[in-house]
């Protein structure tokens, strides 16, 4: 594990997102609908999701633990597509986009796992860094 | 979270795919050379993703905890890609398809913070199940 | 902890009820209209509580790790109580008595939490098991 | 998760209290003469809180992970009832209600499930915040 | 993950024993006194170490997760030191050694945690199995 | 739990000491040419251990939970001896000696768990403090 024993605390903020590629209209439909016999697809994930940025360092080997102070998520649908887009900031010496992508990557998982019974062709394509901002070097990825 | 005291006891078994894109032949280079500053990446994944397929229930909340009787994790270099395949298996009611794909998420994020501060470039792309055996329906991609 | 080593699987089933105490119509009505900022209050609390239930040993020193094979919860309003009533399952040795309480509580501390900036004087009032079936004994609360 | 990166750090201390309802003096003296079968209740039971407490944020969701710098409990026992008091103390941006009401509730739950096997009709009865210190308004309630 | 689908269930019990040396009688007073500023050093060990055994493959990689059916903790004093037995049993596939061993040293772990501030001298010494039975071969050391 | 609300920050250093003993050449002639069936030795009990460092507050009831800065870990292979060196910084109020100690244990253990099927004698000797820096006394043992 890096020594950030002498790191200067700063704000920082990442944005990860996440894409669950679902097969049907009637899938999206049920989301939308909230008639997912597992429960409402995206509280349900956000909870997962929330729970998850904080088990981070509970997981990854290298990863210092470190005061999550905000967690967001947003959903877009598109197409048959859902983007999740999840934001962690903290005020510390390391940055946050660990936690950003395994939170996207939990939320993405609980999707997938409610929605597999009424989709067996669920897909979770791409989970990356999408902007960060704080620390030696801001990021922006232009997604469009 | 789905009733499954009806359910009979069978060999279930899934293997999960994860690729993790890096953007340089330096960085393919560094993993084989066991030359990474924090670790040897292939051998510090695996410990991650091993404990991870177990971590699955604490972290899906419509997820069975099961008796995972089997893991295995392979990775094979392809170009500029790492492809990871997670092989659970267990003896339960349930199959073992989230759990290879949440094993197989943690794996590629350990990879991702391992590799990271090498290469800003790297990315997550595609989390799917590639086939599973026993339960009511077998399944195989062909993904070659 | 108690040796169950010599003990014979059954069927067994609890369910456990707690008791949300919101002190005004505007918190019931906040929830009804999924008007509270935190998130969909039911929803959240319902993936809070299903993984809740799994970490019952994790929290509880003598508590058998078990199979849970079902959990599930549902909401009932009466006049400004919220009624938590979490119904567990497993085919196992020992009962699920107490991780059906355990799953109940985190229900309302998760409530609790939620609704507590818009609503400082709710309460949690009783955590109690209503009934259980299996076992030697089978039991039931004449509750109304 | 509301967004604290903009809030000042203060001393916090929060008050929960949980009460446990024993049916007969018999499970009152047990206690007492340190007779119940799966140990001391007190100390296991406090040593159970000390970490319930510490893993709040691993089961509430929008619950901000936070540095715990105190944790006591105090019992006493009136009639068959037994009043758990918890309290709890950081530095921080936010306070320790929820902390404190999630290790009291611990702690009866780990008290509820020693005992149950001497009496089947012991019950929790109310957790709620007893006082907080810091933070925007101080409160406490009249309990007698 | 050794791959155990094909093993027959049976008794296991394995025996674990780790030594914690005190360095002054005073040490060894306060114990058997309950005069330790942190509680009552044998029973809050205990409630950790029945935990601790739980979650033995949370931490270990390739340890199985597996009932446990049984946990006892016994405690002999031998002049300074503090021989600490822990048992394990689980009907399964592999044995409960590591989750002996791991339980183990999470009580002595406690006791050292417990006692540092009033024997600055304290020490763990030697974790090591005492005796299994069950699976391929039976095991006993003469530690006399 | 000590209560360290009135304590002042400072930069704290801990180095524990683990030995795994081995019975046979043949046991480390493996670990050292990679040909345990498990895995890497080495690298996978780090990645254990780098966990194990940081969940030290969910197995120990009395451990405050702190901002683990650095984790590093070493071994060296003398006779037939493996000792495990775990260096463990902090900037906080408490020092890290039972995280690096809880962190040296799991190493051990995980080596102890890999090397068991070659290796039916192997034993972990001796977990204890090697040095400390910061807090009110520094103190260094003169190993050899």
């Amino acid at each position: 594990m890096v020594d950030i024993t002498h790191k200067i605390t700063s704000l920082r903020e990442a944005t990860a997102e996440a894409i669950v590629k679902t097969s049907s209209q009637a899938t999206i439909d049920a989301i939308k609908n909230n008639d997912v016999p597992k429960g409402n697809v995206f509280e349900m994930a956000k909870a997962a999701g929330l729970l998850g940025v904080k088990k981070t360092p509970d997981l990854l080997p290298d990863c210092h633990p470190l005061p999550i102070e905000y967690t967001g998520i947003d959903y877009k649908i598109d197409g048959l597509d859902i983007i999740i887009s999840m934001t962690v900031k903290t005020i510390y010496k390391t940055g946050v986009e660990v936690e950003a992508m395994h939170g996207a990557s939990i939320v993405a998982l609980t999707m997938y796992d409610m929605l597999k019974p009424i989709d067996k062709n669920i897909e979770i394509s791409t989970i990356r860094l999408k902007s960060k901002k704080g620390g030696k070097s801001s990021f922006k990825i232009n997604s469009e």
